[in-house]
């Protein structure tokens, strides 16, 4: 049994992996500000004598006593970082400095929730671990992307300065319960929109590519990250490559709707495609996703269709 | 007459600026924590009614009342600033926040310092300020190529959200009296090891190429930069580029040393070229460099061998 911290464990991915780390036994620690996340997200464990909920910004230091950190606090979808950019690199850069620290004071091992946004619009396919990226340092995404890679880069380091044990997860498109319904981002657009019978909006020609996991395989993958040796940046996703046009047909037929599909404009340094080569996960962590993506859909569209009758 | 702020006032190219300013009848405050700085590059001002030297570490807030900040304060050469990579990190990151929230508060106009580094060992030759760069994000140059991209990254945050002013300077590599005698980088290793008569050491094969600007050009650059009304990132640089061999001859002739020259491994992720293309210089500010590479290494030879003189 072990303490372990979740930063942003009221968010999606994170609300997740503390179900399943209070299955198991440990007391786990949840610190969150609650600007994406929500406290309905962890309320089933609130009461809880494994399970603690602290209100609090990363950006500010934190000193609590802890064997393992998940250090997930960050803003995930383009239009929740773009909101305040601002505010998205303080929270990567200063909110991993100070985990950091705090790993560093307590001996705890760091994992850190990075993102296959640090390979920006990648000109290698699929992506290895060893891929340095081509990302804009100035553009729109910017806050988002060269915050986590500078993250990474704090990561190392503090690993090789000051011996801190870190893992670095690089986390692709994942999707499950507990999206954000208004997050903006495609699965939960297209999902909503077909629920709806409103229009799906695919921005572009919808010949862009992306690979989702579902969330259940993607806690899989970091608890076997955090608890391995690997302190190398390790790719943790789905490598099942889809044009998001197919996503919006495979979707709108799952919810037998009658959304028509409509083509909107291209957001800026919107990545052409993006899919994971997770062969090192494979062979370091004997990990790969298990969920199919029709099974992930079902469930993550039942859970919408929940919200949508509890908000009406 | 304007107050300005110089950070880093007290290094190498700080402190050619701050003579510059100076000269102009500006009032300058410098802002150093001597880590590669020394009083002596400044001693010279000290004592003048329009000159303050305040001993401070950009990591912690700093408030005063200025117009113009340029923002040089960072380890820059390879060995100064992996001798402690956390502490560079937190010196662009958060050395550069406080910056900019300075530079909202007072309303004055931020300049980085930023560098050719953010393009990595770059695919694209000679490079424009619209590549993107291919930085290698947990190597050991990470903490000062990621620390300069994140703090770009930072000063388009502030500029796009807070209406902060900005400027940023990629400054390609630079040279000149008051450069670190040992702070191992090639000109300056090369000119003491041709001065004592000792091997030159290359590194690699020689065929790597660097474009070398004198720190006047440099300097004046930055103060047109400053004044410009151009936001976005410029290039300053001398495109005149060179093997890395050629610099150990040339060196080695304008010395009229005898060293021999010997090869030495090369180090991790070393750039294989580098050379700026200052197009956008030359439009937008009316700024190239106009001193000869011959001219500006004599003047930083005849500084080198009094520097030894005195040391002895
Ligand atoms: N969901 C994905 O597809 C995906 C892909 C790659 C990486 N990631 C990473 O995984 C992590 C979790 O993503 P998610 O999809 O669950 O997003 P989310 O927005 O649901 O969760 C982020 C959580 O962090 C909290 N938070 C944000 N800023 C904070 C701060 N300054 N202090 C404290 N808490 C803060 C939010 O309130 C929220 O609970 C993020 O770090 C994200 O970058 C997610
Ligand atoms: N010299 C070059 O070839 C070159 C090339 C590209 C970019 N630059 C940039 O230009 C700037 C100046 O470089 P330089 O060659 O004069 O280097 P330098 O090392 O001589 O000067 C840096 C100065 O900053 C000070 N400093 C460092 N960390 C500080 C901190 N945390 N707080 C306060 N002061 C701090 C140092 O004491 C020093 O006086 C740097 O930002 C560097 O990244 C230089
Ligand atoms: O238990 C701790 C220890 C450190 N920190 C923060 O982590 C950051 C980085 O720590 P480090 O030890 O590198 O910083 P230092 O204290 O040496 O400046 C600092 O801002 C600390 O305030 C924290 O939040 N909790
Ligand atoms: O309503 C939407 C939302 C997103 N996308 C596209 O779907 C892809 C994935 O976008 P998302 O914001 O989900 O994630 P990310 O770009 O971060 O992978 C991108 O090419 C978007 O342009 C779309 O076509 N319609
Ligand atoms: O005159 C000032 C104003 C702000 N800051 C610092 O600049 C950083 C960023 O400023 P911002 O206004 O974004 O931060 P906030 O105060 O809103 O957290 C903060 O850490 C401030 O302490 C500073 O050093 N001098
Ligand atoms: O004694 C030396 C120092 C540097 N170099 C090479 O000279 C180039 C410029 O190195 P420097 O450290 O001056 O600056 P950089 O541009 O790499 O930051 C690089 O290819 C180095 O490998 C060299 O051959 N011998």
């Amino acid at each position: 049994r072990k303490r372990i911290l979740v930063t942003g464990g009221a968010g999606f991915v994170g609300s997740h992996l503390v179900d399943k780390l209070m299955m198991m036994g440990h007391e786990v620690t949840v610190v969150d500000n609650f600007f994406t996340g929500r406290k309905r997200n962890v309320e089933h464990w609130i009461g809880h004598e494994n399970f603690e909920l602290i209100h609090h910004d990363v950006i500010s230091p934190l000193f609590i006593e802890v064997d393992q950190i998940y250090h997930l606090a960050c803003p995930a979808s383009p239009p929740h970082y773009m909101y305040n950019p601002v505010k998205t690199i303080k929270t990567s850069s200063m909110g991993t400095m100070n985990m950091l620290g705090l790993a560093k004071r307590v001996r705890a091992t760091m994992l850190l929730a990075s993102t296959s946004e640090i390979y920006g619009d990648p000109e290698e396919h699929p992506q290895k671990e060893t891929y340095w990226g081509h990302v804009n340092p100035i553009g729109p995404r910017a806050c988002y992307d060269e915050g986590k890679r500078v993250a990474e880069t704090m990561c190392y380091a503090y690993s090789s300065q000051d011996k801190v044990d870190v893992r670095v997860a690089r986390i692709f498109n994942t999707f499950g319960p507990r999206m954000h319904m208004q997050d903006g981002r495609v699965v939960s657009n297209f999902i909503l929109q077909s629920l709806q019978n409103e229009p799906i909006t695919i921005y572009g020609n919808g010949e862009q590519t992306r690979s989702f996991q579902y969330v259940t395989d993607l806690v899989n993958g970091l608890i076997a990250l955090m608890n391995s040796k690997v302190n190398t940046p390790v790719n943790i996703g789905n490598p099942e490559e889809h044009t998001i046009s197919e996503f919006a047909t495979l979707i709108r037929n799952l919810t037998k709707s009658k959304s028509e599909i409509v083509h909107k404009a291209t957001p800026t340094d919107d990545p052409r495609k993006r899919k994971p080569d997770i062969t090192k996960a494979k062979t370091s962590l004997g990990w790969e996703p298990v969920v199919e993506l029709e099974t992930g859909l079902k469930k993550t569209i039942a859970y919408f269709k929940a919200e949508l009758e509890q908000e009406s």
